[in-house]
């Protein structure tokens, strides 16, 4: 991005942005924040606003090079390890070696140096695509993100007793394959029966969102398909907003294994790999970006909407990190078929410009609260 | 095997071994009929036979070398095809170069030779341990069998929509992972609702050796933890010695795979990649064979069972080829936990010399039958 006087200007927007992943995650957030900016000025209005805007591409939300998520906004967060700097790529070059090769110091100093003050700021909003289907299904161009899902990874062994896929009968088996089935099944189970509980179809896609579970890996040992498995093991994603949910649907999960592990006399391990906790966005903020989004489509669409979709993101996004220093708030934009980092991913370009249409009413409301 | 007076003298048994598996898979069987035969010869019986006896070690009943089931017994059948000469073993050597190396000629014309005259043999027997651990839980150190279970082998793809697993709402998935677990556990409840109707345990373990079902492979694609799968595959090994409860049962768990895809608007694919006729062991052998294990367990453990169970064979044997030229008959051996194949395979010394001395009782029997 060119150096422009808004970047140094304001200290107010900032965007992420992934390189080398879909068309419009990332690049999304920032153009329609310069659009927004762009425009806010040809109206003669950015110099009324009393603090800085800015704009921020940040590098590798993914983790992708470094193995290690929110590499700019952590950094900026100031929760970024300086001992990440000695962390190599697959190529053997060091962070501190890319930072240097970037012309940037790269040194423990001009690390801590990146963190932003948290006084100095007073909150961060970001654009992004849904990368999920639901404003699609919805037939909504935007909505607003109410909170960063939380997010429990485990590893589930099952351990069986090998055997002779012919010769041993159905009752002598230890095997754990229909053990892990039935797993499965449960955790599915557990997830869509809140869905359930309410009526229409609808609100089955929001309440949902609060819940979300993926068996994504499954293999069995020795793998072959005249050999009852000894062993099976698969993955367990779990997400929600709600925490409490979210552990209370992994004791079930590692419960019910317990269950089935002991009906059929196998044994079993379960490894949390990965732990997140949900991060809220600002209600007040959250608040705003929904008459935000309802405005912007009204100008930029010329269409109404009754209701933005509050919604809640599965995703990781920089304004996880973000939250550690100030307020957060996104609006998602609609995607096709909920496909993201993959070149199939697609956005209507009118959709971006609702989405910057919407950053430029929250912008200008905000000047009509300074001003009353 | 040395060659030795009863090896061209006498045509009758013949038995099956396995180089470089369990330690009594197969050579048991040789050793065993050897034993029988010298007992004869010692009791001055063994030329009183109006017919051969024969010992017959079969090399690679398990198709190792050559990727091709039953090379010595199909071969003295008439079912190996000549092509089989040109197939070669993983260091790129044929089998015509194999024979040719251990000084035999190998060309298509001596292969057609080995094939032995229907009209010249009376029968085949084969003593095996029993690779399953029905014997061990019945304490019966032998059984007869009645059938070798027929085979057929699925491969099944369900195909869904690859997502993020954290922004596709459960309701709004086309995950086959759960369809998998729901097909899995479908198949299990197939072979095992056959052992429900029984009231006793015991009779659990007969009925159910009837079908047996295995899915012993299955992977997902794309294989991350943190992905929808688009893609799961598994593989489903059927066994059975009634064909026709082995193919209704396959076109249940096809149907029930059509119904499972279809309520998740999934799309699938199953591949039948094997399959195989049960071979029935003669009624009349069997009935022999049964009275023999009685008697050769009283007479060399001087205990008496009141019943030799009668099992099915999960597993292949040479005897599956050697139906295809002459009535069949099989003696299972007990071993330790139902393992083979394995350096933990194990097999009583008792238990071995009951198998040879009910050999002997049958071979006995047999010059009983025709001294009448």
């Amino acid at each position: 991005m060119p150096r422009s006087k808004f970047r140094y200007s304001c200290r107010f927007f900032v965007q992420d942005t992934v390189i080398g992943a879909g068309k419009y995650d990332g690049a999304l957030g920032i153009v329609t924040a310069i659009a927004a900016v762009k425009s806010l000025n040809k109206k003669g209005k950015l110099f009324r606003f009393p603090r800085p805007i800015e704009i921020i591409a940040f590098s590798d939300e993914e983790g992708i090079r470094f193995q290690s998520t929110f590499l700019g906004s952590a950094a900026i967060a100031g929760t970024l390890s300086t001992q990440l700097l000695s962390v190599r790529d697959k190529s053997g070059t060091t962070l501190r070696d890319s930072l240097h090769q970037a012309s940037l110091k790269g040194s423990e100093e001009s690390l801590l140096h990146l963190k932003y003050d948290k006084f100095a700021v007073w909150g961060y909003i970001e654009v992004h695509i849904e990368q999920g289907p639901v404003l699609e299904f919805k037939k909504i161009p935007l909505g607003v993100v109410e909170a960063i899902a939380g997010q429990t990874r485990l590893k589930v062994t099952l351990q069986g007793l090998q055997g002779h896929a012919g010769t041993v009968p159905m009752l002598m088996r230890k095997d754990p394959m229909p053990a892990a089935a039935k797993a499965i099944l449960h955790i599915e189970e557990l997830c869509t029966k809140r869905g359930d509980d309410n009526e229409k179809a609808s609100s089955h896609i929001d309440s949902t969102a609060q819940l979300v579970c993926t068996v994504g890996e499954i293999s069995s040992w020795p793998g072959a398909s005249n050999v009852i498995p000894g062993q099976v093991v698969f993955t367990v994603d779990i997400r929600s907003r709600d925490d409490y949910l979210r552990e209370e649907t992994v004791l079930k999960i590692e419960s019910n294994i317990h269950n089935v592990a002991r009906a059929r006399a196998l044994s079993y391990n379960i490894e949390r790999k990965h732990e997140a906790k949900a991060v809220k966005c600002d209600s007040e903020l959250t608040h705003r970006l929904k008459a935000a989004a309802k405005s912007g489509i009204s100008k930029f669409l010329d269409s109404e909407v009754s209701d933005i979709p509050l919604l809640t993101s599965g995703a990781g996004h920089d304004a996880m990190a973000m939250a550690r220093l100030t307020k957060v708030g996104m609006i998602f934009v609609r995607c096709t078929g909920g496909i993201s980092h993959s070149p199939a991913e697609h956005v209507l370009e009118d959709d971006i410009g609702a989405a910057s249409s919407a950053l430029l009413s929250f912008l200008e409301h905000e000047l009509d609260l300074l001003d009353s």
